[in-house]
């Protein structure tokens, strides 16, 4: 069998720190689960970069990455206040620049309570969804502009562009996905009493898919109401299925309820294999806590299980997840934190999964 | 001192049922304070009227509308498994015109935890805050389209439109409104890192009128950040500005970790004065539940405080506030449930609300 030939994009902050124990845990479940090696080259690419350089990223870097089977990739961005950087200019010009050409139509973000970890809800219930977020449309396409800039006339438009190419794929994907799930339900996420013309689009896309899933179920709920759902009673959802905006909101907040995104991973995937499919933790860049062994590498670890199950190799990947399940169990919450006594560095951390994997 | 002379338009469902007790709330603090009586004139519409007449705003209503003070406003819409309504044509055409038309470029959302009231929380803190949420544009204006309507090649667009005009009203009335509170600290929730032009838009004018308060403080929190802390540390809020989308989601949230939306009041508010400003629920209309008085019209009569708080009443709003504090202390919960032996009847709680005003 082939060696699987991974891009790392470390980035900023604690993304080096996080990605090097993942890429640690992956070698090891490799290994024990009998895969060919895993070949990793590592890009320089984030704001410190930026700073370096001048560049956010490279047409010849972007032609390298594709070379590669899969990228693993950290987190991105300065420190809020450090000035010399344009707000969002990294997150545009390398995360999104990434996830629109190596076209990440899909972007999958489990969410997933374990036991053992503090959730600020009072009675969480059983968490264990998926939210299928559309990753290359949307209000994030970059469509829009302002006229009479910092005048009192100033107007500033931002366009959502929905295709019915770009919502059937991922439409497609959540009710695949659904079918394999033990409830087998999908739930539509948008605002379409408002947004009609691109809300009609994705609710007839959903009826159409649905017809060819007779065994999974489906409902609809505006992203305000679902809001409501995700701290009331969050273990109602299967899969989730909607636009760029919305999921990018209401991951954030799954990630909140399940005991934060320290432990939520990520996947942006190409479904059609033109290029090479991406997983990063959901969390940021910290860089307030960089290099100080602080940071949890559990969210990016789990990615790394998301990047093996894609690359075809599930017996890596339910390794690295039962590991991950283990070793939160013993901390007695997230993080190994307050209560459970020894604080661990983010190495230990990674050096123990990888121990059990 | 003249009468107030209100429009109410009680609408769909439970509509109704709470804007009557509010109405008889309104009366009685009214009385107690030695005001000027209150003149209601009541107006049909609603998804009912748009079944039996095929309209739901015309010019005339709308005309006859603009002619009162202020306008007491129940629910709309239909059960959502009605296929004889046009999913959201009654919210667009009744609610979303009369926020448009009437011009309530402000709309006010407090959020409170009211002692002994249930949040979803584990550890909820003393959350009292309040969203000003832009009311007559971003993605709410209905400025999108579609082309290849079902088709394969389908594109359907949003456009957000964001004026300096209309950002900077709802800006100056979160600065004004947070002077005026102990901690004094405005939130701006937006999306910049993303939705560059409107982002940038709304960072400016805030850089701009923060200026004119020295006094206040001011912060910045990405909408996908935002739900996290509403989840973690929703305490910390005091006064929130955002956008008419990212309001929308943020005060549905913020309603589920204060109890539920059976105690969320808003009012769309017109600042120049030149039209009527409305005072609603954020609840919708509840058609499963209609007609049986079982609706809670807590949240209908705390918008009845608001409504004569910004007719120059606040003698009158005030006594409305302490007596559904006391009446909501007295249950040991909302809506008088399960844990609190005898439920009562929506005009019961009314009543009870009535007398002790
Ligand atoms: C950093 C930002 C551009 C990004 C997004 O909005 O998608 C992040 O919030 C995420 O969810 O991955
Ligand atoms: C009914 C709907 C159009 C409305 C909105 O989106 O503003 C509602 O959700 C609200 O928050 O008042």
């Amino acid at each position: 069998a082939a060696a699987l030939d991974l891009a790392v994009i470390g980035g900023d902050g604690i993304g080096p720190e996080v990605t090097a124990e993942a890429l640690k845990v992956m070698r090891a479940a490799t290994a024990a689960a009998g895969d060919a090696e895993i070949r990793a080259t590592e890009y320089t690419l984030g704001a410190a970069h930026w700073l370096a350089t001048g560049e956010t990223l490279t047409d010849e870097a972007l032609e390298q990455l594709r070379g590669h089977d899969a990228i693993l990739f950290g987190a991105v961005g300065a420190a809020p206040n450090d000035t010399r950087i344009p707000s969002g200019l990294i997150e545009r010009e390398l995360l999104l620049k990434l996830r629109f050409s190596l076209d990440h139509g899909v972007n999958l973000r489990p969410s997933r309570l374990y036991p053992g970890v503090p959730s600020p809800l009072a009675h969480p219930g059983d968490i264990d969804f998926v939210v299928v977020r559309e990753g290359t449309e949307g209000p994030y396409v970059g469509n829009g502009g302002a006229i009479r800039t910092g005048t009192a006339q100033e107007i500033a438009t931002e366009v959502s562009i929905n295709t019915a190419f770009g919502v059937e794929r991922v439409v497609r994907h959540a009710f695949a996905l659904a079918a394999t799930r033990e409830r087998r339900h999908v739930t539509l996420v948008h605002k379409h009493n408002v947004l009609v013309h691109a809300g009609h689009l994705w609710r007839r896309t959903v009826e159409a898919v649905a017809t060819e899933h007779p065994d999974v179920t489906h409902d609809y709920m505006h992203v305000d109401a679902a809001t409501i759902f995700m701290t009331t009673d969050p273990a109602r959802f299967d899969v989730i299925v909607t636009d760029n905006l919305f999921g990018d909101i209401l991951t954030d907040l799954a990630a909140a309820v399940t005991g934060g995104i320290g432990l939520a991973a990520s996947g942006n995937v190409n479904i059609s294999g033109t290029a090479p499919s991406m997983f990063e933790p959901v969390h940021g860049s910290a860089p307030d806590i960089a290099g100080q062994q602080k940071a949890d590498p559990t969210a990016a670890i789990l990615s790394g299980a998301l990047l093996l199950e894609h690359a075809g190799r599930p017996e890596a990947a339910r390794r690295i997840n039962e590991a991950v399940y283990a070793d939160i169990a013993a901390r007695g919450g997230a993080g190994g934190g307050a209560d459970s006594g020894a604080v661990r560095s983010t190495a230990e951390i990674g050096d123990a999964i990888a121990r059990s994997v």
